[in-house]
């Protein structure tokens, strides 16, 4: 396996992710092509590219390949990759945002290539590779899911890939890692859309509501901006976890409903403060180990 | 009643609003004076009035009385107003969170003060008032309830101050307010409590949610730090329309999660493309009328 400084770099998905990646690894890796159907793309993906190509070609010569688009379109090129052309001995890694079924998916490749699963944990709510910024990954954590095609070499690349862009491993396994992004990541969007949803309907006998709108509703609602393509793939990836979360979530709102309804206002600021208290020590905790936020 | 570059106005409260507004009030009025019960408040926001008091004293000289104080303290004081000597031909402006309960207990003042509902739509999670911002105000919507006590010329005078520290006024009627604030500030708290608690209770099988906790997670639980005392006061103070709201978001919740139950991609996409487009068209509005944010 050919060491990172030394690689030909094929990122599949030129959008915000993948052009943003090329970014960050330029200089860092010996050629950088990139594929995307799209025509839009690749135009404003081509000052960070070495290569663009509308299909899968350029897998022939690539030895780290990067697919960066949806998970289920990450699953479906999987499926396909035994009949397409690739290198031997190339290393195959993935950004998408949920882990089983893709892990799965690797699992399931032929010998000759190497695969493990990761997710940076960053992004924005826009997409494509216009708003794409090489320093997008400083400072965030990069989740690797090693799978059956992970040798200690195809993890040593993965590993250099990560610290180049200025990211911080973290190996979990797959499922552990889609238990925690449901709760941290899908949950926080389902949140987010539900509130938007909430206040369109609300805002029907109160069209003041839009007009009042500030800062607290502008960063609860930030998320529902978020690719619905990228966003629906991952929850619909990620079923089971992300019922769980929103099962938990509808106890703690049945919770504060109760407790506004009886006007329990002692409980009330017990669980307010509760919730304030555990906040508070996860940023404190965040700002500590040096991570983002 | 006097202009408000002739008012001694007195700020109950010298917490992070009060303190920001005495900042913010700088040089455009007579003379700025305080009180507040706490030592440690006064000590901290001493450098920003002539002069503190821990009683109600100063209310006797003051011209324009700002009560920034939690909404049921603001209730409180009203109640005991006509037992405090005030002097006639006072305006009382309070800046509460709620304005019903508030715009009827300042109906029943006596008749030799005048009086209005104040809500500025800005803030900080942070209190107290080692964090006041003279330029907490700029650009925020202020929103302004009159009463049966407010004159024309009490409307000036609270018009003033809102140009002076550089917010933008609105006319509502209390009830308008109250329900567009559950809707879009007492609402998204709630989602916001109601993420943390349920990333608490997810995370308590799966810790390294925390640890990959990332920036959306930290916007969209941002609001779950909000000073417990001011926004309990609020929730309670506007119990049925925080009730509604939130009856309105279990509405939306129950619906992704059957489309997430029934896999139902095509549903899915349409109600977070649909909650997408409405919060963009709302951010494009904001923008385009040079509000915040």
């Amino acid at each position: 396996m050919k060491a990172l400084p030394d690689a030909e770099v094929c990122i599949v998905g030129t959008g915000l992710m993948g052009t943003s990646l090329a970014k960050a690894l330029r200089g860092y890796v010996r050629r950088l092509v990139g594929s995307d159907l799209s025509a839009v793309n690749r135009a404003a993906a081509a000052p960070s590219f070495d290569a663009l190509y509308t299909d899968l070609t350029p897998l022939a010569n690539a030895d780290l390949i990067v697919l960066a688009i949806p998970v289920r379109a990450i699953l479906s090129l999987l499926g396909k990759l035994p009949t397409i052309p690739v290198k031997a001995g190339a290393l195959i890694l993935d950004i998408g945002g949920t882990k089983t079924d893709i892990t799965a998916a690797m699992n399931r490749l032929p010998e000759t290539v190497f695969a493990i699963g990761g997710h940076p944990m960053c992004g924005k709510e826009t997409s494509g590779p216009g708003d794409a910024d090489g320093g997008l990954f400083v400072g965030c954590t990069f989740v690797l899911c090693p799978t059956e095609r992970t040798t200690s070499d195809a993890l040593t690349v993965a590993r250099a890939l990560v610290e180049v862009i200025r990211a911080r491993a973290i190996l979990l396994d797959p499922t552990t890692h889609d238990r925690a992004i449901a709760a941290i990541s899908h949950l926080p969007y389902l949140v987010s859309a539900s509130l938007v949803g909430a206040v369109m309907e609300l805002a029907e006998e109160t069209p003041a509501a839009w007009e009042l709108a500030a800062s607290g509703f502008r960063d609860t609602s930030r998320l529902a901006v978020s690719d619905v393509k990228m966003k629906g793939d991952a929850l619909l990836t990620n079923r089971t976890a992300v019922i769980a979360a929103l099962n938990a979530l509808r106890t703690e709102i049945d919770m504060l409903h109760a407790l506004l309804t009886s006007s329990d206002d002692v409980a009330l600021r017990e669980k307010m403060e509760s919730v304030r208290t555990a906040r508070n020590t996860w940023a404190e905790r965040a700002e500590r180990t040096g991570k983002q936020p």
